[in-house]
């Protein structure tokens, strides 16, 4: 826990924005005392809001930005013109070193586009992954990548396992997580020629990992393994799949409790244990996307949060850094991939120059 | 509505096989009293259990065949070596015409292989592809491919939306049946090459359906299209990952109301109101996936049904043939294919041969 964690705000990202990373903060302040914020936004817009806020004047130091990248802007347009923005700028906090890592709540694809070329991949890591916490029947498990990657090869889904492995170890705190690569089917035979190869990897090679092989996408929720890897197409289908269904059944649910006055007296009664299964589903406790593999910690907040969805994508960010994740993960990819002899000469160059 | 139409079924396919088969029926005959069944399958099993079936001997013919396709099995290997099985019969029965449709709970990758090779497409169609109905927040849409192909081209998402759409006209009733494509986002650039291009041939050509573009993992549970096309590595895991939500949210609701005394109480006040939704996302009731695109009906019930979700299997069957789904989609896809430009010499000749 450093006394002097400094975490990078893009203030103007996100559907209510400044409004959910100010009251997000007061939140967050009280959850993390030691750490101070960079805000990058509209200096008028955040400054009474930060001086009302609470004592998060204290903790908080404006960083004027002009613009702003739309929701709908293109990641290749936002990269050309939107240098000035709050969210390039958040970005470059990163960069120069005067914070440990970025949060925003803005668009997914500029800034992943923007924190890639700002802050580029890790020795070893050809491509950044996105990567989130998803609900089971046995406590949570990790899956990526969501979206960064719509098509990724047999290394990139070697090196999203290792990247997986180690966020399970390191972050969740789990002495051998097990992986699993997303198929539909877990005979070896299953799925197509990148996977097939992807697995062969993970399975012949002497990676110091717990590689469970194939699992299919009712194995998510069921909790088969604690890392699903799989590429970006397929992750961001699944995960909105998964989405959808939480809320068709959640909405199936409520109108059950409200069709009738006896479902509305029942609801008095269950009304602890279901909101104990709200709260275990909640998608705020979710918030909070890592783009893992870059040379700083980066966390996409959902566009449609609300404070404490911010602040929990806040706690994702402290937990990176304070685990030091991306420290752990240059110094196991050297050793992982020595094991598995997957380019290693590039590595070792890469990591030394 | 035949006064004759007889399915031809798989007595040994399933995990509960001829058990589910034979009480599955006797839910079937009254639903259906018109059709006639063929009986594929052990006979020293199949002539005692339908004799003592409650009039079952009326309507089914039972065909001895020796072997079995085991669950484990290898599509090519079934193939090869499984002329004499249950599933190979009772598919061989639709090839000859002594039946309007197949149904059987067995091995989907054997029953997808022997069908295609037994069957093959209907001019037109390069493959065929596996459909199901899925439950949405407005009724329920249609979504294919559901596994019959890992790997897509942009011609045979082009052919799964005509046939979607039919099916929608055809079978669901629908007027005009929207059309989406499965993405990871909305806008013209998102995804791979191959959706780019079926899209482009689904909203440029003078195709005669309502084609909406592309909808995200989420549209299907909002229910934003009434058929949503994918290729079949995506849609298998995003069906999978549905179930495995489904199933998640189940478990946990059951736990709120089982983890109190108030809970147990208030469980008695909603129990109808629940039962309304557990009746509504019964898996049972979406049993029965269609293989489309076949010269011929064929149906896949899940493998762990029960007698109720194998009824259901049989009534998706039994729908397909009375709304004369396979007669118009070839005559529609003679119209359409000739409107969209694409490869009408084939199709013709195919038609033709």
């Amino acid at each position: 826990m450093s006394a002097s964690l400094t975490l990078s705000l893009d203030a103007m990202g996100g559907d209510n924005a400044p409004d959910i990373v100010v009251k997000g903060l007061q939140i967050a302040r009280k959850r993390h005392p030691h750490v101070r914020y960079l805000l990058h936004g509209d200096e008028s817009a955040l400054r009474p809001a930060v001086t009302h806020g609470d004592g998060l004047d204290a903790i908080c130091e404006i960083h004027h930005a002009e613009g702003v990248v739309g929701n709908d802007e293109k990641p290749s347009q936002a990269v050309r013109r939107g240098r000035g923005t709050s969210l390039w700028r958040a970005i470059q906090s990163v960069k120069d070193g005067t914070a440990a890592g970025v949060v925003s709540a803005g668009n997914t694809g500029a800034f992943m586009a923007m924190a890639k070329l700002a802050l580029r991949t890790l020795p070893g890591i050809d491509r950044p992954a996105i990567a989130a916490l998803m609900p089971t029947r046995r406590g949570d498990c990790v899956m990526l990548d969501l979206g960064a990657n719509a098509e990724c090869d047999a290394d990139n889904l070697v090196q999203f396992a290792i990247m997986g492995e180690v966020f399970g170890r390191n972050v969740l705190g789990l002495r051998e997580p097990t992986i699993g690569l997303l198929n539909i089917g877990t005979e070896d035979q299953k799925g197509t020629d990148t996977l097939r190869r992807a697995s062969a990897v993970l399975r012949e090679s002497s990676l110091p990992i717990r590689f469970e092989g194939f699992v299919e996408g009712d194995d998510i929720g069921k909790g088969t393994v604690d890392v699903v890897v799989t590429d970006g197409f397929t992750g961001n289908v699944a995960l909105k799949a998964i989405e959808g269904t939480s809320k068709l059944y959640a909405g199936m649910i409520r109108s059950a409790f409200e069709s009738s006055l006896s479902g509305r007296l029942g609801y008095l009664l269950v009304r602890s244990s279901i909101n104990k299964v709200r709260a275990r589903t909640d998608p705020r406790r979710y918030n909070g996307a890592m783009f893992l593999g870059l040379n700083g910690i980066a966390v996409k907040s959902h566009g449609g949060t609300d404070a404490l969805g911010f602040a929990n994508a806040i706690d994702v960010a402290v937990d990176l850094v304070t685990h030091g994740f991306n420290e752990t993960i240059k110094g196991e990819f050297m050793k992982v991939q020595k094991a598995s002899g997957l380019d290693p000469e590039g590595l070792e160059q890469a990591a030394n120059g």
